[in-house]
């Protein structure tokens, strides 16, 4: 391949875009990044400029961990096919997944994506309960297939939402549903449930799953008591659903205290899907369930994925768990975490326009808004800060309800250092960007 | 990670793979292949035997082929991120795969599976027609999600085949549709199609597309003339709908005389999918279509693939396209698979029951028949030779309609030499092998 000794401009690698992949392609901000290397939680632009990634969750264990890439090198020099041979990669990168899980998960099916994973995931619920109908909340994403889309309103099928799918809306802790907190926020989310289980009992689709991250990864991560979800829990079970939770996001001990989401608020789901971080970036997803739930969709589905479990991606996964572990990533992930939202909490005394710092782990944000009092968001504002801390040399987004929520995520060797470079430069761009234009 | 010295027993494999993975995950051969190695178009088992691969299509250019490693590990060593930033190699990759394109394809979407491929196409058709009936053949596979599973007949989908899907009989130019041949055959199939398309803007459904794989690579890869599908093309031209080709099959130049399937037989799709051998194993699928269908799914659907055409997963498809050509492997699926089918032909010559050798490039079989004149299909006669090949250290299997097909499906650097062993195997196998049990 031959290379200009010039990098090509962004205007040059956008009008290739545009031309090659259609319209409605974006790019993250106002001027997008041309990234050429990353390495730990640093990457570097075309021009040599290096960011602080505080937003990539996808290079779980770093960006370029050298164990993942040898092991996914290894392995692609030695062997790659499909799960009709037998290979002991696969299982014992399952093997050790299940070991993280608590009964009865017992059950796993390897994957490309967490797109895949939660479309297995609702068939599985379809299998065990002759059913279709599916609740998830309403400013979720659980995936890009037909099947998946219509559970997410932030991407909306084409077509329209099928009659098999409802809405509930998903729990916010700043702006709790009808005001309420506590025990009553959570009740009042369970009733929202019952009442979309009704519906569709009564339309005759039935009622199948509530899908949730249990997280609420999309929706602002919302600060909720472990048992908040109970009650729900209760409600699902009494009608004879399953609970699906897309651990996408929360999961591979992002939050510090536990592996998983679910452990981390105390649900018992029937279904657990992943994807994004699982690999280090290799493309793999999977599903994890009980024996009894296994069975019943594999009798009921022949399902094979040429590429899912493959040598080479067991082997990257199976790296990815092993660093994850060995480099005690989940335990710096509480002590960073639990440092950099501090600091955050601490800008939010000097800045009126952060309502609301919350998250735990390494996954954690603060919700600007007008003022304290109104809470109105200040979406356009928390766009304008994500954009300066970008020029600033530090990458995060925001996202939220009202995408008024500064998102912070970074790879999971995040270190004090790191979020004092994060938390400096942020007090920089606080006290430099106005409120409003 | 720790090894035994010795290798775990097959036995000790498959119940980790019940435990592990449930019911219903076949393996191929009576007695599994536990493989641990590959090169070129040769596998290694756990004791260290050696086969010939004459089956598998996904490691394209070879098992492990050191370019395309060395791509994937380069990359993987210096970044992997997704398509929110700005990356040259997927525009690089998508460039040079369009210019094995003609008119009007130029546009694509990267995935990581040929499942995804599928069933972003269908939503293409939608989105262009407004519609959402579809037709397919009735023994082919296009994939695994919840949407593209409705499409397969033997991959039946959980709850029933939705109202907007339709299948008719694949062409059977060995058992040809009222035993009509050449044009009739065609118009027949065509007739088959424009049936389907009545009833489904009878039924309101109303006709989006027509999904084939143009070499009907699982219906036994029927021996079909140039112009065979311009029947059924211009009925679906007239009825407003599209045709999407899966060429996960046929594609990137496995027929030998032309890089896709749709070129080999002579039709003109709207959208193309893509699938298994386009990185050599590496998880990625593509959508290639036009600028205005692009255009229109794209303003319909917001469509994100977190993994899809990351800068690993492009160079490994990079890497694979560049091979491909460089090593004139396409020139090479010509050369040998002619003369490897004429050693087939040969065959035929000497044994009653290979009633029909079929197929072209570096994909072709031999259907086996009780006798040549009822043409009764000899299906588990063709599976004791699949196995015996197996135990005779080459790899081929069966398939089509009947599953009484043995299925030739080498890596594309398959030489004459291989090919000698392969047909001197055969030779010795039918030799010994009863028709009868």
């Amino acid at each position: 391949m031959t290379k200009d000794t010039q990098p090509p401009t962004t205007e040059s690698l956008l009008e290739r875009r545009a031309k090659l992949l259609g319209p409605n392609v974006p790019t993250f901000y106002d001027q997008p990044l041309h990234l050429v290397k990353g390495k730990g939680v640093w990457v570097w632009d075309a021009q040599g400029r290096k960011y602080l990634d505080c937003y990539n969750n996808v290079p779980h264990v770093g960006h370029c961990h050298p164990r993942v890439v040898e092991a996914i090198y290894q392995q692609a020099s030695t062997l790659n096919t499909h799960t009709r041979y037998l290979h002991e990669t696969m299982l014992d990168y399952i093997e050790q997944l299940l070991a993280t899980f608590e009964a009865p998960f017992a059950s796993a099916i390897m994957t490309c994506t967490g797109s895949e994973a939660n479309d297995i995931a609702l068939r599985m619920a379809q299998a065990v309960t002759g059913k279709r109908g599916v609740i998830a909340t309403d400013h979720t994403y659980h995936g890009n297939t037909t099947a998946v889309s219509q559970l997410s309103k932030n991407m909306p099928p084409l077509g329209g939402y099928g009659e098999h799918v409802r809405h509930v809306p998903a729990p916010d802790s700043y702006r709790p549903l009808g005001g309420e907190s506590g025990t009553a926020h959570a009740l009042a989310f369970a009733n929202q449930v019952q009442n979309k289980i009704d519906e569709l009992e009564a339309s005759g689709m039935g009622f199948s799953s509530l899908i949730i991250c249990p997280y609420f990864a999309n929706e602002g991560f919302p600060d909720l008591p472990k048992g908040f979800l109970d009650p729900v829990q209760k409600v699902v079970k009494q009608a004879g659903g399953i609970i699906i939770a897309d651990e996408v996001q929360p999961g591979f001990g992002r939050l510090g205290s536990h592996m998983w989401g679910h452990q981390y608020i105390g649900l018992k789901p029937d279904v657990v899907t992943l994807g994004k971080p699982i690999a280090n970036g290799h493309p793999v997803g999977a599903v994890v369930t009980s024996t009894d739930i296994m069975q019943q969709f594999r009798s009921a589905f022949k399902y094979f994925n040429t590429f899912g479990g493959n040598p080479v991606s067991s082997a990257a996964a199976l790296a990815t768990l092993q660093v994850l572990q060995q480099e005690n990533l989940m335990e710096n992930a509480q002590v960073v975490g639990a440092y950099t939202k501090h600091g955050l909490q601490k800008l939010a005394q000097k800045y009126n326009f952060i309502g609301d710092v919350r998250g735990v782990g390494l996954f954690f944000g603060a919700e600007m808004v007008l003022d304290k009092t109104s809470k109105m968001a200040a979406t356009e504002f928390a766009n304008r800060v994500a954009n300066t801390m970008r020029e600033e040399g530090v990458l995060l987004n925001k996202l939220g309800i009202y995408y008024n929520t500064l998102k912070i995520r970074p790879p999971m060797c995040f270190s004090q250092a790191h979020a004092d470079l994060l938390l400096q430069t942020l007090d920089r761009v606080l006290e430099k960007t106005p409120l409003h234009l």
